[in-house]
């Protein structure tokens, strides 16, 4: 019985903060430029809230300054896009991010596309998706997840090229974003959502698993190719009475198993999680230093 | 032994052409527009002037208008993209189009990008594939070649929500572009390119073939399901002593050898070929209404 070796996002994510904070002080030092990130959150939702602060700590512990616009649930759709519009214009602003899901009496359409393209380090602008899409066009940010689970795969030597990959999800945020950067390093592509009758018939085939779904422990062990490599994106509460909270987190793979079967795998917590913020910090230094021509 | 059925892409383009030349004289009587298709040709590449002159041909055929530039291969990038500049600032253009390739010491992207978004009848802006890319978004216009595959499938009754679909080929113009058209169906999709240790592994599996690759006869009968559908975008010419020209055109796909296996087949040629110039002027018939908001 093998044991498969465990990606250990928060080392990862750790290490990639460090870098980014010597970065960001290199850069002030050399040109008096600090980066920075606006984030707008829309009403009350605790969650959301969280989030927000979350990534306003994430930004203070790399020295990049952090912005942060509160507004009330009913607010108009202006307001919003007047910030929006401000933090466009505004020189010390490098990354602007609008906290979702917005309030429902507002076009999160219209609100997203209000982001100057440059500064959308979020990367769901459809003009980033189409680069990403594209031979030989480059996009202005990767999205952040995504990116997080193919930086994963390159810090621990998980060779992509000539691989068989399946992506289970197609969602704009992680699976089909995740999909176009495996093919983007010359994996071969599959892509599995809720319409795939036999899933397990794709996953068995693949030695790249990235599993961006949504369901405890849908993928089992015996679905898995062994030796393969599986990124579980997925975050779910499942009920667990030991836990003082009444639940616990586990992710779209069932890890028991499958630990027991891949190479390498990321735990649920502590895998892909910590890469998000990590690559949203990376994504506001790369506009930084993109904006202000810095190497 | 079975024998597939043959998908007369020559006779549904005609089809498509008449259903057009209907709505194009519809559209006339109503509110008096006339779409209009505006061709750039710059050079005198033999094959590029073909394209152009067949171009304008089926516009005549179908009552849409067609304007053409020809500029010589010597040129300035400028001088493109003042006539791109004034077609898009022209009411009577709703589609414009430059032949590609362009000469080499012009910038292709930047004359791409010149052309307004609301008259890419090839659909390869960034912007519009991003938004083939993405649940919730609709492109503006779908690229041709890609869309002749999809249309085929729909004329012939061939159902694809739920189907596994392979694509050879991850080209922007047609390979990737169909794969995202497939997936939007509901297919589950896996794209197989240069890189793909193995293809016919891939292949072997799927319902539904669409191949871009350019390489004649690749594609072999046991590489194919029994009853699989095969769309061949592949034109490829081979030595031929017997034809007067010296060479025959053949698809990606052996088609003597699949057509033993698949239920449903394109001829090469015939197939696909008929349908590209038939999605344009469908797309600068799109493209009109949209602008004049007739339905
Ligand atoms: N930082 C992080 O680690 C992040 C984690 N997540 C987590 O990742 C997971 C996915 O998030 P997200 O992409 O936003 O989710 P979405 O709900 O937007 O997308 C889920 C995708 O999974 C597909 N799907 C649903 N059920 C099945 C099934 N039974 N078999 C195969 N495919 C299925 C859906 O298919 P269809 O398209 O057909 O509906 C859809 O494409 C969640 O658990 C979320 O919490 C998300 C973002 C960031
Ligand atoms: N109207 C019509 O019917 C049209 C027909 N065509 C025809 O379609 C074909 C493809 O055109 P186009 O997409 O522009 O071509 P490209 O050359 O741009 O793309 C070819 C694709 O095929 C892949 N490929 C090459 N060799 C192999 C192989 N041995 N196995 C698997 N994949 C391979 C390439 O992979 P990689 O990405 O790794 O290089 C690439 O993605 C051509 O024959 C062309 O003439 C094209 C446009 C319109």
């Amino acid at each position: 019985e093998t044991s498969a070796k465990v990606i250990d996002g928060k080392a990862i994510a750790k290490q990639i903060r460090d870098e980014i904070t010597e970065e960001v002080s290199k850069m002030k030092n050399a040109i008096g430029v600090t980066p920075g990130l606006a984030v707008i959150l829309v009403g009350d939702r605790k969650d959301s809230a969280t989030y927000v602060r979350n990534k306003k700590k994430a930004c203070e512990s790399v020295g990049i300054n952090s912005f942060e616009v509160r507004l009330p649930e009913d607010c108009t759709e202006q307001e919003v896009l007047k910030f929006i519009s401000d933090f466009n214009d505004d020189p010390s602003v490098h990354g602007i991010l609008v906290q979702l899901p917005l309030p429902s009496h507002m076009n999160e359409q219209n609100i997203l596309n209000a982001v100057s393209i440059e500064k959308d380090v979020d990367g769901f602008h459809p003009l980033n998706i189409g680069r990403l899409a594209m031979r030989g066009r480059e996009p202005l940010f990767v999205p952040c997840t995504p990116k997080g689970c193919i930086e994963l795969l390159h810090r621990y030597g998980i060779n992509i090229k000539g691989k068989k990959a399946v992506v289970i999800g197609r969602s704009n945020i992680v699976g089909m974003p995740a999909a176009l950067l495996l093919q983007r390093e010359d994996a071969t592509i599959s892509i599995v959502h809720s319409r795939t009758k036999n899933p397990e018939e794709f996953i068995r085939e693949a030695d790249i698993i990235i599993s961006a779904v949504g369901q405890p422990n849908m993928v089992r062990g015996n679905w898995i190719k062994p030796g393969a490599v599986i990124i579980d994106v997925g975050i779910n509460p499942v009920e667990d009475t030991k836990s003082p909270r009444g639940y616990r987190l586990v992710g779209d793979v069932c890890y028991e198993e499958a630990c027991k079967v891949a190479s390498a795998i990321t735990p649920v917590p502590g895998g892909v999680g910590p890469m998000t913020i990590a690559m949203l910090l990376s994504n506001t230094l790369i506009s930084a230093k993109r904006i202000h021509n810095f190497q």
